[in-house]
């Protein structure tokens, strides 16, 4: 296998109007079941949609960034305990997956399906992109999708034949993110030094001027990931793990 | 790239006893590294571990599994806010991370980048196995590591030469995990049929006699992860993600 894809790989936010084609699409999610999973339980699902109804109606949980309704299939990945959960009950047991813990590794396993199926997708030359709004809007997204008590939506993957063909994004150095052995807590000289490279970038630069602040970090902090947004939508997380039948407060 | 290695992948758990070069291991670090995250924070590390004494530390965290001392290295992906929270404080800003939605997104962040981390590793030829502990004992594991505030261990990989070939594990059809457009909620029969083929697998049916127990939702119910152990582990992740500084009770 070529190892080169790895460094040269992009997300693609733009799609030709082309099919992605439904034999296409079960082999990758065939290649994506294959990913590890917790004592081979399975517990995700992934919801397929392609109908232009339910894209537009899921447009506005992610905001309405363009790649949901310009892609051939949305993917929603779901931490799934209720296919199990009615395995369990069918042989007289009780799951007991009802708990952080359990969501916890059906979370893990989502994901790990999910990042599978993007890389099953794009060694094919289909261009993939996560929507980082998935957990921000789950209630509306649930509602969407009609997902019953024991799925939480996790990661939406936009998938189709790339119109665009991005560079590979910047990425710190190895060094902020590989430790040897146990935790090297960075001092502030470091920290500044790791992230310097990209505070230089012309494009980094430009942003932080657009949005007329001093400092990428205060872009980041102050514009794109505020804490009363992050505190809004925790809320709103919790609420929908609550309804979908997880008790994360640990009783 | 081949697409035939997603089919035939299967976790390793026996490795000889050749080295990981540190060089190989920063390349497949790298290559993780590109793969996508939220909004380019990177919010997520990896501990490499290599020192026998590190390892064997380690070890009860996993319940002994034998992978983890027999790797040539384990690595503890994090997720990880830590940095990010030092870099916005550097230019002033509140990072507004100690919450559910960025432990989440962090979290997310930290397996994408873990699965790409395997797949990256497994096409060099090198074998992986996740271990599905470091959630249940993520305490001890953020002790031996020494992780600061702001980190959480995530999942955990084990790395080292094979020294099995095992054969891929079987997994549900496909129409147990693929929805189309939304949810279909499996009615019980669905359930029965689509768990069938791996009830009447052999390997599956003297895992039950073994367990002296009549169906293998059983075994899984009532041996492998009973809810009186889930919901133990779920008060102990709690109580370290609060120890590690979330709070994710959403007041």
């Amino acid at each position: 296998m070529d190892t080169n894809y790895f460094r040269r790989r992009a997300s693609v936010r733009r799609y030709t109007a082309a099919e992605v084609t439904d034999a296409l699409l079960r082999d990758i999610v065939a290649d994506a079941a294959q990913a590890p999973n917790t004592g081979n339980m399975q517990l995700y699902s992934v919801v397929a949609t392609r109908s232009p109804e339910v894209k537009e109606a899921l447009a506005p949980a992610h905001f309405g960034q363009p790649a949901v309704t310009g892609a051939a299939v949305v993917l929603t990945v779901c931490a799934d305990v209720r296919r199990y959960g009615k395995w369990c009950a069918l042989a007289g047991v009780d799951p007991g997956t009802a708990n952080l813990q359990a969501l916890t590794y059906a979370g893990i396993d989502a994901v790990i399906f999910a990042q599978q199926l993007v890389t099953a997708a794009e060694v094919r030359g289909l261009g993939t992109c996560y929507m980082g709004t998935t957990t921000y809007n789950a209630p509306l997204i649930a509602g969407v999708l009609r997902l019953p008590q024991g799925v939480v939506p996790v990661a939406t993957v936009t998938m189709g034949w790339p119109d665009e063909s991005p560079a590979p994004s910047d990425r710190l150095p190895l060094e902020a993110i590989l430790h040897t052995d146990t935790y090297h807590d960075p001092s502030d000289t470091e920290v500044a030094a790791l992230y310097a490279p990209k505070e230089q970038l012309t494009a980094n630069a430009d942003y932080v001027a657009i949005n007329g602040c001093s400092s990428l970090a205060e872009v980041y902090a102050t514009k794109r990931y505020r804490r009363a947004d992050n505190e809004h939508f925790s809320r709103v997380l919790r609420e929908c793990l609550k309804a979908q039948g997880f008790n994360i407060d640990c009783p």
